[in-house]
């Protein structure tokens, strides 16, 4: 890919991120007493920075389903609570035990664990508190819709499975199905609703909310390989944690199953399955095509 | 109270938490492959017993308010879950430490912290998925009410901000006016939820729905003093916990601040009063009479 590609996808990253820390700000509770602690704790994990690449794949799905970004901005809000509060929990040390995020002290090394405990969990709380508002779309059925989809990215089949899973994984002898499965519950299941949203705000047909599933679907197990391939090669600084973390853990991972090469040729191989998703919209599809190459692009 | 009432109450009770109990093994999600052991850790929380108070509100105020028992079971399921969770999560070693938990090893001794923090996390979005189902209520608009109402009774400004209030408030000079609002925020706002609940689900009148929403709340707050209470005098073998662990951890109670004798009459006061509230619902309230003399009776 051109540089171009790369800056165009960069900007336009910079673009939503902006707009959505801006709402999260917004949306975050006030407090009167006390729990003003825990309120700090959340924004400060929601405003470390980060690609913001689940909102992004919100904001754009939406406006390629005609949804408006009022509405759009919501779900992107909903989605990176989401995503933050699993961050914050899989810091925890009782889980990967991890001081640094991006390039920051975690939420419990900065305040403490019952608030790292604390702040994640009403991080959860607020995305579904958030996409159940009348403000996030007229239709209630809509609202429900999101809701469901977001529960089932998010629970014991979905996000929270996948990180018991990997948790038990370490040094068990997993095939390539298992490591897939393992992936696509642990980081797939939310990137694929983050997909997914703009379709059902929009109540888009079936074809268009399957193509923008195929897509998320592909750039999420793309992003995951090429996350392992950082961590494998990269250095700390690049990855705002600590690299070689999952190697030395024993866990498995494509890399380690496949090794570098055949895991660098299947993550370009989803990047373009990922791009012909998008082909049913035309030129309108052109930012998600630049954010494909820019994840792939972070592994050359 | 007579013997009789408290026999009723019990016995009314002792119903509710079978049902429940059924209908919570049907809604956990199934595993196919190291996930179980999340899964296994929300069983394992859900039936470790407990008097059902939470589930008995809703399924009562959803009869009385012309509720059928089926949406009125799922509502008690996702409540259920959602002071599962709460439990599981404040019984963390970084919270309040608790080794036992109904007389059972806590989540976090019977498994471990990490498969803790996960089944309380999977247990607070599963309450969610219930309650957006369409199972639920056949009208969305009554399942996103329902949603917000939860989603606000549990987060920072509800259960997470009470806790986080809690954990910060030990050793500091709290007045009755600032534990009353740490007590509502902590405990009683899913009790106000629970109450409110029916009255959601049968779209009741408002009037109806403030009568549900006072009785809970006067009710929630003298289960709060009763337990106090309890744990300032009664013994361990009693509350299946540790007994005088909240004076001993310095925090301020009602009981603290008033005397034994003034936080006793204070919940003999909010009994009656929560019992004047249900005047509106004639005989068909005779149950939620009987709950809240059960509770009171408890601190005899």
């Amino acid at each position: 890919m051109t540089n171009d590609n790369n800056d165009l996808a960069t900007l336009a990253l910079r673009d939503v991120a902006e707009l959505v820390e801006e709402k999260l700000i917004k949306l975050l509770p006030k407090a009167v007493d006390l729990e003003q602690q825990v309120i700090d704790a959340m924004e400060y994990a929601l405003l470390a920075g980060g690609k913001r690449v689940r909102p992004f794949l919100v904001m754009e799905s939406s406006r390629i389903c005609g949804v408006g970004e009022s509405s759009a901005l919501r779900v992107a809000a909903a989605v990176e609570c989401a995503h933050t509060y699993s961050l914050i929990h899989d810091d925890l040390p009782c889980m990967d035990d991890d001081d640094m995020r991006r390039g920051q002290p975690s939420v419990h090394k900065k305040f403490d664990e019952a608030t790292a405990v604390l702040a994640g969990d009403a991080l959860l709380t607020l995305a579904f508190e958030i996409l159940a508002d009348e403000q996030t779309h007229a239709n209630p059925r809509v609202r429900c819709e999101l809701i469901t989809a977001l529960a089932k990215a998010l629970g014991a089949n979905g996000m929270v499975g996948g990180q018991m899973f990997d948790l038990l994984a370490e040094n068990q002898d997993l095939d390539k199905i298992r490591i897939t499965r393992l992936q696509r519950m642990k980081t797939g299941a939310l990137i694929v609703f983050s997909g997914e949203s703009g379709a059902i705000l929009g109540m888009a047909e079936e074809r268009r909310c399957q193509a923008l599933r195929g897509y998320a679907h592909d750039v999420g197990l793309a992003f995951q390989i090429v996350d392992d391939l950082l961590d494998e090669e990269g250095d700390s600084d690049d990855l705002g944690k600590t690299a070689g973390k999952d190697s030395k853990a024993g866990k498995a991972t494509f890399v380690s199953l496949a090794g570098v090469d055949a895991a660098r040729t299947k993550a370009f191989m989803l990047t373009d399955q990922a791009i012909q998703h998008l082909d049913i919209f035309g030129d309108n599809a052109e930012n998600l095509r630049n954010l494909a190459k820019f994840i792939i692009n972070r592994a050359n």
